[in-house]
């Protein structure tokens, strides 16, 4: 995990040099958004998946860089007062409060930008059907039919009660479209056939809810200085998540059941995925 | 051009279908502000410029209906209260003042992905390399080197005095971009080669410049009702703009100039070109 944050932190430094004119704030919102903190579960994910399959290891941080762009851009604007008006994020105070909203919205749009200039990028993968089929995976993972989508639910979550169906479609759309599309980008870096994906998409799938569950969880119980940000917020905006449908006890266990299920999907590989299981099993135990 | 804004019309009810749950307000929100008004000059150009190289209308119509969403994007997220902060836009509300603040930003972002998964999509074109290019030629027009860094440029425009060479920058990145990508996928879905680009180049380049100064000549001279739009905001920011470092009679004459300049790009083609010089002609008349 440090040595892909650290690699992710390297991509987005060359990649956001600083500019001498009236886009500097532009660029120090960016990178104080993304550099520095963050668990970089996409990134890893990718390299994970990629590293099954012999990709090279520039090339999966590259496609990681950008997914992570995505999860960046996402986090910056859904800090924003018209959103759920965050002001601390990574331990840091949030975009909009460090270089003001309109740099924040701006900013958000262009990490959005880049993700697709550097997916679409030569330097990625020499072959152009792989950047065309991870240009048009990342837009869906990301935009109304995953992602930003299930934001917009999670919106009217305040309003609408959701049922447990509800719940887990809104989660898979707005948390495991994105941790899917991060597993997915491996298996199109390594030129495996969609056919040849089941396994792959069953460990993610599995584990984009297992993930959610842990968040809920640690929104309710964990220590808001080792998560970097505010939490109690779905208690105090009263919506209905996996918790309050479960209960803490049970959100437990399925949280445990989902990661066990996640690891079973990878049983046709050996120990190349022993880093895919790792990461499950720190998904339950993490306390951020 | 009115056969293109029902194409792009079409293309966009066609793209975003309400759907039957909590997404549903999102959707309304992006085909309030995508569909209906506009001068489709964008896709206009696509289509124009992919005329002369024998590349079939669908094809076109789709490219400019994607770069037309990341055109509607920008204005949702211009309009904001955090950036210019209009309530008008087409003869309507702006999406904000229709669907809120929270809505439009996501409505925004949707677009905004959308634009990329539509272009990365096969039926745009069967070779994955020209759906590459046109991704990565979209990304780099419409990111920080390219739009949304020359809208950051403008709001630091009412503060830091621009000179002619800083607005004509400016503008370049701006709505210069993207017209010159309109342009340039054109030529991409032709499969001309970048050496074979120039003469389009040089058209879109100027065409840009002048289309920016009778903007800013209607924003000062031009009538509300047919504007669809607040106008008068350059005077009221006291931002400079070409207007302001020309006066009228020098921008008049130059955004004269400029188009003129720009049709003798065009020279090396015969009335295969008629449209787009056609344009041209439109840019400097137009009084909307």
């Amino acid at each position: 995990m440090a040595a892909i944050a650290a690699a992710v932190d390297r991509h987005f430094d060359a990649l956001l040099p600083v500019p001498d004119d009236a886009r500097a704030d532009l660029y120090r919102c960016m990178r104080h958004a993304a550099i520095g903190g963050g668990k970089r579960l996409r990134p890893l994910l990718v390299a994970a998946a990629a590293d099954l399959h012999g990709v090279d290891r520039e090339a999966s941080e590259r496609v990681g860089t950008a997914i992570e762009a995505i999860h960046v851009y996402s986090l910056i604007h859904d800090d924003l007062p018209a959103m759920d008006d965050d002001d601390l994020r990574r331990g840091k105070p949030t975009a909009h409060k460090a270089y003001g909203e309109a740099t924040a919205i701006l900013a958000g749009d262009c990490l959005h930008a880049l993700a697709f200039e550097w997916l679409a990028d030569a330097d990625v993968h020499p072959d152009p059907f792989v950047r065309a089929e991870l240009v048009a995976a990342l837009a869906r993972a990301s935009g109304p039919a995953g992602m930003a989508g299930g934001q917009a639910m999670d919106l009217a979550a305040a309003a609408t009660p959701f049922d447990l169906t509800g719940i887990t479609r809104l989660q898979q759309m707005k948390t495991g479209a994105l941790i899917a599309v991060s597993v997915e980008a491996g298996a199109i870096l390594g030129h495996v056939p969609p056919e040849g994906r089941t396994g792959l998409r069953g460990y993610a799938h599995d584990l984009g809810l297992a993930f959610q569950i842990a968040d809920d969880l640690l929104d309710a119980e964990g220590d808001e200085d080792a998560a970097g940000k505010r939490l109690r917020k779905d208690a105090d905006a009263r919506k209905a998540t996996f918790l309050s449908l479960l209960g803490p006890e049970r959100a437990r266990a399925q949280c445990r059941m989902l990661t066990e299920q996640a690891v079973e999907h990878l049983h046709a590989y050996g120990e190349e995925a022993d880093l895919l299981r790792a990461i499950a099993a720190y998904v339950v135990e993490r306390d951020r």
